[in-house]
């Protein structure tokens, strides 16, 4: 009967109604970005099989690559022991970050400096 | 001037005074676990090379293995464009999830059940 229930996908949103979702390349594994979903951004995801998230700043849901046209197409969500984080095996239309780079995580931390990563 | 600011590591926690961070392994870029770090775990994680996070249930710093021996050594840290989410790259010392699975996300979402993949 556990297993039976834990097999279901009971999505935990925290208390502000998020959960994390961890953009990574379906074929390198490589992590693009990282952002985070409500329910809204959750359905419409599965609903379209293009990545959806909550913008905190902008208080609304965020289909990625709206504007830029650089949207991510979801082959596979992965789920976590909690249910409170989820990984998106993505294939990319084009760069994810908004400044360009191919990868939002283009630096790595060096003493106190941030110097660039060749991705 | 804009370059040399941007260069330096001012991460952004939000207004619970945490960042997202994803660990993944060193040698396979696999993603391992997501939690949370507020400043006392990243300086925690800094100093000790050794992944330390902040516990939302628990409200208290957590070194990840303290119990289990499973610890995560840190190879490097990479910084995502807005400095407000981290990738730790990682060896890790044993299995990573708390049900003695070897990373978190060892089910993947087929419809509205979840499934076992192959880790």
């Amino acid at each position: 009967m556990i297993e039976v229930t834990e097999q279901r996908f009971t999505p935990k949103f925290d208390r502000n109604g998020l959960l994390s979702a961890v953009v990574v390349d379906a074929v390198s594994n490589e992590v693009l970005m990282v952002a985070f979903m409500d329910a809204e951004a959750l359905d419409a995801t599965r609903e379209t099989g293009f990545a959806h998230f909550h913008s905190r700043s902008r208080g609304r849901l965020w289909k990625k690559g709206e504007t830029s046209g650089n949207v991510l197409q979801v082959e596979n969500i992965l789920v976590d022991c909690d249910q409170d984080a989820l990984v998106l095996k993505c294939i990319p239309a084009g760069p994810v970050c908004h400044t360009g780079e191919r990868v939002c995580f283009f630096r790595k931390l060096d003493g106190d400096a941030l110097v660039s990563v060749n991705t």
